[in-house]
């Protein structure tokens, strides 16, 4: 996306007048402030305010667990302590609020994620803009063979210009009947009465784009990056999660490398798979047959252990 | 909407065999159990289980209130009484969960009431019906003039018919395009690889109809009749919330008795309003200049009092 | 409460340096961060952080309703037209931290409110100090004879002191012990084992008092003090919601102007409650036998409406 | 704990008459509904409510996933996946609701877990009866040296007869207080007003007990078992949350199957954890130097692979 002149603007006005506050500060943060990040072809993501920072949470925890805390020497460490024993109420002293601009199909999984605030953009009230997803051709990709929720390879050059062409004219001519049952006048001029927003919405397909704030405390961030900026989310939704895994890298630094060695990196074990690594490590060769394990899961065991 | 005999079939199954249990049994809701009532024109909302009655109420109300709740003779008396003063822990104790078929911009709605428990059929795993939400003339209705999330006058005959026909040929030209995305051949039979279906259903327009598993608590779904069975609500979403409203009546007498008394036809009058009030009530005239309301306001105060 | 020297040492070096933000600030919050204000013999409450201000909500709202809300023309009017129509999700966007200090029984009915965050100070972790709650002879009062849940007439004399005697008693004997118990020493100094803390807590009474940081958005504080801040909830939560109701009238002014007249000064009138006023209003006399109410209700009513 | 003669009676009276149910019926639990189980010296736990059972969690599952699940070819196959992969929605469908007396220090703990509904026994409005928790001998422990928030060798001899003596003495002299300072007579008869609840009730110690249904769903459950029938919660906690784990294991066994060897039985590895055990796998001795792992984090890494 390029961003419009408007857009660039009012960022840039809203980061003109530093005020002084007496509140923590996180100098990262500060930096990304207002400013849309792009994302797909016409969204974007933006962080309108934050509260906390890397010293909240280790603060926080300190209340709770008083001189039970003082043998962690260090912020780095009481916060890797913190991650690694699902301590999770630290972390959820901090909160964030993001400006997202996002596909509706995409917007439909995010919602799922119930421990947030949101404030959307309604089209019950106002008028949604003739912005629509179109995939790039690499993205453009066949249902997974092996997987019901995947993607396989890369579609080939005519069907993948079928299927742009298809997404194209279809929101094109929805859109076109959208602006025409709202319309008090006929194409021709000829007066009509306009169909009320709240109906006319339901022509428009779930690639056009809305917008909402979504505010969100770290503890429950952490949860959602933990599922949306997994290789097995869809990509539409995986690239806005990505993008704001790399803010919370700025805000909160200490934090977020433990998220990423407990949980983006880390791995889960059942209790028959920690029995099948014990008896590896003891030399013994142990196949899917006397691990006790499913077929399914021994290949996802096998694709993290060989 | 008819119901299809697979439909009916299969509630009746459901419904032949009960089962002893030693759990809170309401008569009025076992007689409603499986069997879906048709909402719009291809929607449905049945009850698929529910946990307690308005005794359920009762006794959790006397576990915190104890001696406390003796002199609330009977069972009407104390759940009115709770009602009244916002206790709402005790109607926390009864759940319900529901079998919805609606189309998807009113699940957009819905969904945003977060306390509640959600199993929505996945377009990423599966392929969705060919089922479009096409209002009923009597509901196509203009932008309301005098209020920007509503709706005025009926549509006029050569409008209407027109608007009709736009909504049924762009679902239908959006489903066809769905499908030969998704289909590993093209029309002339060509072999192609076929789009993933995370991808292809973003061609679908947003009254295409989703299902869902909704499970949430009596108190809860109260809040939820309040905003979603208010006369201000989307049609489309309203007519689901009354049918709810009535399997509620069937279920809990008693606190939905107490619901419509307190809630729904209960009025919230604010400090200044109060204030108008009493001065009517001791002889006065008021208007709008001293009430000290602003003119929205007023007319709204003027719609109840007159 | 006096502050100890530390604590006010401690809330001017917080207040010392104030930094640079591009965010929303509250000059109104500014001016009391850190300052801990006393509440009962012990408590304090003070405000560590905070997010959003009275245009955040606008901000929100305009996000959501964009051109429907051009009519409104000032920030004001919006937000009094939020509040009166139950619009929840503009006021979410504002949240704040509190570090507050409480007796434990106040805590037992505060941490009731689920929607928030919560870090308390944890008694298997350490040490809890050997401060008491004991009420000023003002509040020593008799259980009502109307109320099952409140206080009638504050106790005479000598059994005020009996009364203040022995909670005096009881909480010094009991946190003597609690020493003893942990201590790796007997009173003559033979040495013995401690008990561990998680168990020693046990003998403590439940007005010694504890701390914890709260964070909450502003809809569900708003909840909070319309429930605590009431006449009828007790004196010792009453008063820190009283406190926490003045913060945040200088962090969101507008928004408490509308949450007093709509909330705290309002009043919710039954369906039946309507037709009472009706009926008065067009010259009818009405008693309770022909009011459709019980005699608690009425009473309730009579209270307001004379 | 032996049961009062009122209670079982009144149990057995609950369990006396089933009624039939159209509803989802697990027999698991229909034989545990109503009778209380004992736990510490005065607390019990038992089942009030429930629903669903095995197959609604796989119903769930399957309305979401549609033809995505037919590849599974079992239920149990299915919860497994659901498991592994933290579906946790499908779960979200089954609710149980439990009556518990416990001591207030425990209900402390576990009112923390703020999704699920409570309601408790108010001593603002009613009297606490006089029970208190007193540990038995085995439980009499010495605070850990290793871990500041647990337990060490048990008390030996006499320090654990102080310490039972000053348990009982504390406990009674409170309770007698606080029965003289409600009471509307003196000791010898002399009339006083009687102290409000509200008030009477700090001077009690946090073992005294009280009681709350609390009723949650199952994917909660399961996370408030992960933690409290963990080997590093409080046992005074931990031996509720055990009773618990076996009537969930009763009522929905596949699913509680899963849960045993996912969570309470699995193990959590960070990506340094992974690359030391790969590492390992080929044949490397790994010490704490250089496996990039805290001191601390190192040994809780060989309690588990040595």
């Amino acid at each position: 996306m390029a961003l419009t002149p408007d857009q660039i603007a009012e960022a840039q006005a809203l980061r003109a007048t530093p005020r002084p506050t007496l509140r923590a500060v996180s100098e990262g943060m500060e930096a990304r402030l207002y400013t849309p990040h792009p994302v797909l072809d016409h969204g974007f993501i933006r962080v309108i305010d934050y509260m906390g920072d890397d010293a909240a949470i280790v603060q926080a925890a300190r209340v709770s667990y008083g001189a039970g805390t003082k043998k962690v020497s260090d912020d780095a460490g009481l916060i890797r302590y913190l991650m690694r024993h699902w301590h999770s109420t630290p972390f959820e002293m901090c909160e964030v609020k993001f400006h997202i601009k996002l596909p509706v199909f995409v917007a439909r999984q995010w919602i799922r994620h119930r421990t947030a605030n949101v404030n959307e953009y309604s089209a019950r009230y106002s008028i949604l803009d003739r912005e629509f997803y179109i995939p790039e051709p690499g993205q453009l990709a066949a249902q997974s063979t092996v997987n019901n929720q995947g993607r396989g390879a890369v579609l080939e050059g005519a069907e993948a210009a079928r299927v742009l062409e298809v997404l194209k004219r279809d929101a094109a001519t929805a859109y076109d009947h959208y602006e025409e049952m709202l319309s008090q006048a006929q194409p021709d001029g000829t007066p009509q009465q306009g169909l009320a927003r709240e109906l006319a919405r339901m022509n428009l397909p779930m690639n056009i784009y809305t917008q909402w704030y979504w505010k969100c405390d770290l503890h429950n961030l952490f949860h959602f990056l933990r599922l949306r900026a997994d290789a097995h989310a869809q990509y539409e939704i995986r690239i806005y999660a990505e993008e704001m895994a790399r803010m919370v890298a700025d805000w909160v630094p200490l934090a977020f490398a433990a998220f990423e060695d407990y949980r983006m990196g880390g791995v889960n074990l059942s209790a028959k798979a920690v029995a099948v690594l014990k008896r590896r490590l003891n030399g013994e060769v142990v196949g899917q047959e006397d691990s006790g394990m499913s077929k399914g899961e021994w290949r996802e065991f096998v694709e993290v252990w060989g």
